[in-house]
């Protein structure tokens, strides 16, 4: 069941609209109007994604019939967080890899830069 | 540029399959047939997962014309913690007031327990 809820999450998070949304419900519940305002889309477009973001339960819509404001939940994004977490020794390494690789290269060019004034 | 690497990290972490894949390559390089192995799948099928996640940078292929082996690529794993990371303090609180939650409810039922044992 968590594979299945990862999946929908991951998925609902490839959309930068989605993400867009997310991050403005991080500050407090909106209507669709509002959510729709600073995109240049329809409501049926801004709809549907947030029928995506429902469907992954990372928001939550009020029961008012009128309003209907939306509210995020942020749990799904702690098994994304978990499942992440595993690589961290993994970026860490290649991060760390380019740092040597670059210091390397650093310490020969300043050698070429002192030969190059002792000629 | 790093939106849209996010978009095609996310939408590469949205199947199943290719998470496995992740996790396979995380003990070490692998060639294809070897990644095709525990999965009931055709090797074109699996190729496909591959390029998926070459595109979204999640792996690297060796240059072995014959053997190409897959090599584990985790830096834009960072990317995707540090979004996911805002989100924190959300499911915290998300989590707490589940548990606040779960508390009251145990303590009424404790009560009403209580009286039931009283009458």
């Amino acid at each position: 069941m968590r594979t299945e809820s990862l999946n929908s999450t991951f998925a609902a998070l490839a959309d930068p609209t989605r993400r867009a949304i997310l991050a403005r419900l991080a500050s407090g519940e909106r209507s669709v109007l509002e959510l729709a305002e600073p995109f240049d889309m329809s409501l049926p477009a801004v709809s549907k994604h947030l029928k995506v973001l429902e469907r992954a339960s990372l928001i939550s819509r009020g029961r008012d019939a009128q309003w209907r404001p939306c509210r995020l939940d942020a749990r799904p994004l702690k098994d994304v967080a978990e499942w992440v977490e595993h690589y961290k020794k993994f970026w860490t390494e290649s991060f760390e890899r380019l740092d040597v690789y670059l210091r390397e290269i650093q310490k020969k060019e300043k050698r070429h830069g002192r030969k190059r004034k002792r000629h």
